[in-house]
């Protein structure tokens, strides 16, 4: 999992119909000091973030079909939480 | 997934007879400001998408084999859908 | 697996359910002579890391799974030692 | 997938005996311009590629043994056509 | 596959069970001209390579858990031939 900020959403018509009714999310990955850090890349929602916020993203396929508990589903990107707080 | 632009197509006779009749871009990754941030790589085209065009990318093999309902082809990036609009 | 450095660790209330009760840790890479290099990121923690160990970071899910004996869990990337040294 | 020119390849005599009489060539990624960009790795030739050649390099394990029809040889990344030209 | 060179190797007295006996190296990845580029990562060993050699890493987990024939081993990066000489 990485931490990032959600920056927008993409709105898509042709996207697949499986995908439909998905909001999808720009995030930009942050440092441990909350830093923008790297590219920007896509998302699922899971937990309503909205934009500025931080939050934890899973970038691994098996673990994000798991979340969503839609094993067939093409998806390998969720935002999985929003952070509260870091501690250090 | 990712968004990216679509830069043009790569013309190959020699390549694995699964893969003939498949159309093969090269996508330019975007941030999320649309700006051009990262290195090209290839795509399998699902949408009729054409070069300028901004598009989501999935880049997994198990989700793009789902996507592409061919669970034993070698593909692992497929261009999803075309983006109509940003929201931030 | 790499080398890396535990920063601190992410204080999130809307995980979720399966990953409540798991502390995440930020931790930084490092190269061979443990300077920081790269980007910092998000890793579960199983050895009783703290702030400042410099431990193995595993990145991937079905090694991380395996080693969490979670073979359902949404995981990709697992602190599994605390490095006391290394030797060249 | 990738765009890549082929640089030359990688003679090993104590590499595991699964992997002998394959040729491991050195492949160097190039951007949608065919500017070299990126770090240089190695790949499995399926298509007798040569030095200079532009080639397709898949880079994904469970394809490449697809392709190759492997389903457990420790393979990752192969080199799948020979590029003729560029559309853009 | 990538080509790399050994540095060193790590202590680490609390890794898990599964993983104690094994080695693991510090490694270097290298370009095609075996200069150094990008960041230093782990790799077990299964070949008895030492600090200076230039090696073959496999890392990708399918693979390297076929190398070892340890299906279930939480190991991803595996050192698995030492180079003699470069052809190009």
């Amino acid at each position: 999992m990485i931490l990032a900020q959600v920056m927008g959403n993409v709105v898509s018509t042709t996207k697949l119909s499986v995908l439909r009714g998905m909001k999808i999310l720009i995030v930009q990955p942050l440092d441990g000091d909350t830093k923008a850090k790297g590219q920007s890349f896509l998302a699922f929602d899971t937990v309503q973030a909205g934009a500025g916020d931080v939050v934890l993203v899973m970038d691994e396929g098996n673990s994000s079909r798991m979340i969503l508990d839609e094993p067939q589903a093409p998806i390998r990107t969720v935002v999985v939480g929003i952070v509260d707080d870091i501690e250090r």
